[in-house]
């Protein structure tokens, strides 16, 4: 495996935080250089998931100046070379990735070349606000589909982001999508994404607090791909959505929470027919109780 | 959901142990009617699996009565009617079934139409010896193989019984499959099957007490849907028959012992990729440490 260092400058007082950033996306430690000009160095895996990497250090570090910490001049570098203009660069790190065996996440702008002709293309613009829908979570999720679709059904797509599930799920042969996002904001990134996929004309986006304004006859299938604390306010909400016997697949659940939504799937009248692990994170098949 | 009442006749001093049986293969509790004709009756969804239960009971029954057990006259009854002629009526039992969204397990004497026009069908005759290749384990090693296969590798299938997972890696684009089991009596069963799928003509079948018999070059990926016991003694053996950085995909691990199988894979080398449970059923894929 090959590595890149990434630096970032900071000054004396941040040095602690800067490291916990640099921690917190996936280094095993960090380099601190408290001379001359003070920084941090991490080694991340030279691969797809290190554009994203990067893009969460930076987010982390305009979140701290935003809230008024001053970590300047926060400048990164990767090998040496400063990333002032990875806004335009961050680019070159994605790549097509195949996420499964008949998946592929392919980026907008890059032409792809199947390697086995029945891939099933899924085309992201991984804006900067998005990962690249190569995530853990994201694989559990496609890989759940695979496992639970037949065809034919109708499915809500709670807290859609960029649509990589309402895509794959139409790729799948899901007949009507659904998707909902917190706003408005996000319900346009989610259409933009939409709109490059061609099987995924006919989903729908629409704003929604969780499934708070969502007004529809149960369906098939619930898909959630979002954070364990908003899982658990939503799995309340998706027992009148979903018909019975219908399935809820959801992730974005760490290690230390996996138990305790285990229990609020139960206690909701769900019956866990399938879970799932990939490094710490965890997903879920689940199926809600039959009429009685 | 609609059950069936499937029955067995036997005599006083058998009725715990029947009860056992017919607990075992998943009756959630047992009606014992021992007045007149002694009886122990369970229900059982009528689907898929019903005719493997049946025939789990009866395998069960006649083991018994093997080793000496009187359990007479262990006739067996669904919904009232005497299965005297299982043996010739259980294939009315056994249908087409989607184990995942791509693969349907399709009976070898049913003419299947595909509900998606891209279903990869995996057929089989399932002999009494054998299961429907429906089993969680066996769906567990399917999702594993789509997860991990990209096309053009090398596999070998430990213990392949049916052959189930040979032909569901050769239509997932395998290269090259060697597939074992433990006697040519196993063997001839399993080619058998293999004939039936176009797709699999090239798997080649040879007799070996797990890995002990192959003498082949190191290969991408090793599968095997065995008993966690046995799964134990292979472990190191597949060490050295798989390329550095390539994969093990297990299952017919059973909850009891699924935490002691992950010791013993961490301590020959393994990273756990990814783990699944369906039920009390755990499947892992396993990563070999890359070479020093």
């Amino acid at each position: 495996m090959n590595w890149q260092a990434v630096s970032v400058a900071t000054k004396n007082e941040a040095i602690e935080t800067v490291a916990d950033i640099l921690l917190q996306v996936g280094a095993q430690g960090v380099q601190i250089n408290d001379h001359d000009a003070i920084s941090v160095t991490a080694y991340y895996p030279d691969d797809e998931q290190l554009g994203e990497t990067i893009t969460a250090i930076q987010k982390a570090l305009k979140h701290l100046s935003d809230i008024g910490m001053s970590v300047a001049p926060a400048t990164i570098t990767v090998n040496g070379i400063q990333q002032k203009d990875w806004e335009d660069n961050w680019k070159a790190y994605y790549h097509a990735e195949r996420v499964t065996r008949h998946f592929t996440v392919v980026p907008s702008w890059e032409t792809y070349h199947p390697n086995q002709i029945d891939e099933l293309p899924i085309i992201m613009d991984p804006k900067l606000a998005f990962g690249t829908g190569t995530h853990e979570t994201t694989r559990l999720m496609i890989q759940a589909l695979e496992n639970v679709v037949r065809g034919g059904e109708s499915m809500i797509d709670v807290g859609t982001g960029s649509g990589v599930l309402a895509v794959a799920a139409k790729q799948l042969g899901v007949a009507h999508v659904l998707a909902t996002d917190i706003d408005e904001m996000s319900v346009n990134v989610a259409k933009e994404n939409l709109r490059l996929n061609p099987v995924a004309q006919d989903v729908t986006v629409v704003a929604s607090d969780l499934l708070a304004d969502v007004v529809i006859s149960p369906v098939d299938l619930i898909v959630a791909n979002i954070l364990a604390d908003v899982i658990e306010r939503l799995i309340p909400q998706t027992t009148t959505l979903l018909k019975p016997g219908g399935l809820f697949l959801v992730s974005g659940i760490y290690d230390n929470i996996a138990l305790h939504i285990e229990d609020v799937l139960r206690a909701n009248d769900y019956t866990i027919v399938q879970k799932s692990q990939m490094g710490e994170w965890h997903g879920y098949i689940a199926q809600l109780k039959e009429k009685n």
